[in-house]
């Protein structure tokens, strides 16, 4: 399969427009982008997954039960940064009357907008602003929109977040693009963070559904960036079906195509999501084979990205393996300890640290030099089975405590 | 009950003498002890609770099973610092060395001695500087080698930790002392890091093993650092009889006593741990209280201390409660949270930030004053029950970050 990445974010695909603009939700004199519009000319096939706090943002429970009245469709985004808009008696009306503002501006119905919004937690969204910027933003949208869209999204990052691919199906050039937002509370066990993905394949609700499901599981549910998991999770995955081909029902090859696109587009937002991580100063991935299966290798992985101590260790370029056998030791997965091998690499190299579960020298030298790169990848054989899976990360630096420290104020 | 609190830790109980020495076991210019023995003057009932890591350090394996040879008897603990003895190829043969040595020197079995080690993962410990200490060790033994032991267990611990009460039982006066170490890959899903409690009650070796798991439980369980968790872990408690009560065989009021009496034990140095956690500028206490059971309260308890982003809060002196809230949300337990009320309190005052799983306005300046202080609780109600759970940790600093990052080499 031949796949092009390509420039565009949320808008490479055809019929999709998008704005963003500052409205002042906080008050901030560099004036960012902090709403964004993403329309599509024709309504979508659509699903989202969401975060399982049992503390939701108010957005996100519209917006599920939007796409549960419509069935799965949906034309608009509407989404704003700075505010959560989470644990607020009033949260669920505002983000309704997002919704019914989208709609009213594009002459929708209010439940066909999905609704998103990130920030601080535990503040009352001011509706002021964002029932001035709608009709602005309605204005503004065009289809190279994407970029104001990507950069309204951002909160502590320091770069905005996209990828887009187009490729080739039923004869048909198709595209999938998208935009995300992290930097902290990210730990995986859902969607996290905010991802827009829109596409213009001609694909079902159901199989939407059902490929995002599955993509999610491989690529923004082995991300942590700090184990805490957010309450505003969301990632929706729109398909208009402006493209063309004959319309994907059903499990096959054109399935696998489309598949193979969108984990394209997630996996390489999800690595940016991980190397943009709070503070961070290194990618870490971590790649677990030789597993029995596929969910033993996520775990496995998940567990060593996730470890402050091994993520400490990346920051100060130690290569402290005990730390890396030691999180693959408390993974919650069955296995024998004394088979699993390590190696640490990097485009600068690489050293093989473990062997049946215990230490094998190193050259201290090499491993300065692999450890110095700014991306690391850790490599773990279980030697058990065929199955692999990979989980990303960052490394946990003094910058993370100082955003952290002062984050609200 | 009455209960005073004594020094002597370790050696608080009669026939208890412990010492300490440096041997140089890691080369160290400070020559500070690395070494620790303690021998009780006749033999103790004794119980131990290891890490559940799949990696477990050789002298986890070789004490269980000391423990599971005799019954459940033990005469004397050696315990070494700056090595873990972890994920060596002849782990299990050093650590059997340490407990023939130390046996050899007092004229007790093997198997009537726990090994315990403590330090950097997966380097090969050298066993001569042990087999020259021994010796020494045994002349150095004395009812008031306590500190000397306590200093000697030490790793990036800043203080000693030690802590020991005198009480009444059946009309004879009886202790519980103890010491431990920290301070990082501190998780609370095990005993956690180092730690050796001996009394002078007669108490069976079951009734030992019973009383130490259910406090356990609502103490070292409950204490979180970092969320590592490590692969040395070891909670031993001894019992040798000679405060001449009549021996506990089962449940009751005397059994009851006992327990106080190790909760009060081991509950303060478990804050002591969570005081000097790597980094640490402020000891956390969170209290959940209003929980249909001890277990939901235990987990909500534990999902705020260990999550990062309320640690940088509280090290920013930033009263951001949604964090709080959040980390509630997602901890697995099932109650509603639109119930659940928050207090943030101090020595200096106290503030409502959340009820009804909403905010509630707080002034700023309250929350600064509150914040400021150097031990903090959060008081969170779920008002669903009577039960209720408390759980100790510290802040996340750039302090954690320094000492982790660069502490193998």
């Amino acid at each position: 399969m031949e796949m092009k990445v390509i420039d565009g974010g949320v808008c490479a695909a055809k019929g999709f427009k998008a704005s963003g603009l500052y409205c002042g939700i906080k008050n901030n004199p560099t004036k960012k982008n902090d709403i964004a519009l993403i329309a599509s000319d024709t309504i979508c096939n659509a699903a989202g997954v969401y975060t399982q706090n049992k503390v939701k943002g108010a957005p996100v429970i519209v917006t599920k039960r939007n796409l549960e009245k419509t069935g799965g469709k949906a034309i608009a985004v509407i989404v704003n940064s700075k505010n959560a808009n989470t644990c607020n008696a009033d949260g669920e009306e505002k983000a309704e009357k997002m919704c019914s503002l989208t709609a009213g501006a594009l002459g929708i119905k209010p439940e066909e907008v999905i609704v998103a919004s990130t920030g601080v937690i535990g503040q009352i969204l001011p509706i002021e602003p964002v029932v001035e910027a709608v009709p602005k933003l309605k204005a503004a949208l065009s289809y190279d929109g994407n970029e104001q869209a990507a950069i309204a999204i951002m909160t502590t990052d320091t770069v905005k977040k996209e990828y887009a691919v187009e490729f080739t199906l039923d004869g048909k050039v198709c595209h999938i693009g998208g935009m995300a937002k992290g930097s902290g509370m990210i730990h995986p066990n859902m969607a996290t963070t905010l991802n827009f993905i829109t596409s213009d394949v001609a694909i079902s609700s159901e199989m939407v559904k059902k490929a995002l499901s599955e993509i999610v599981k491989v690529t923004y549910n082995c991300l942590s960036i700090d184990g805490d998991q957010s309450t505003n999770d969301t990632c929706v995955l729109m398909a208009n079906g402006l493209a063309g081909n004959a319309e994907i029902k059903s499990e096959g090859a054109e399935y696998d195509i489309f598949k193979s696109a969108l984990y394209e587009v997630m996996a390489n937002l999800t690595k940016m999501l991980a190397k943009d991580g709070e503070g961070a100063t290194k990618l870490l991935t971590c790649v677990c084979s030789g597993a029995s299966d596929i969910d033993k290798a996520i775990v496995v992985a998940k567990s060593v990205i996730r470890s402050p101590l091994f993520k400490c260790a990346m920051f100060g370029e130690d290569a402290n393996w005990g730390r890396i056998l030691c999180a693959i030791g408390y993974a919650e997965a069955d296995f024998d300890i004394t088979k699993v091998s390590v190696d640490i690499l990097s485009k600068n190299g690489k050293i093989h640290v473990c062997e049946n579960g215990a230490g094998v020298e190193f050259s201290e030298q090499v491993a300065k030099e692999v450890l110095s790169a700014d991306e690391i990848t850790i490599d773990i054989n279980l030697y058990e089975g065929s199955s692999s899976a990979t989980a990303w990360g960052c490394d946990l630096t003094y910058d993370y405590v100082k955003i952290n420290g002062d984050y609200r104020t």
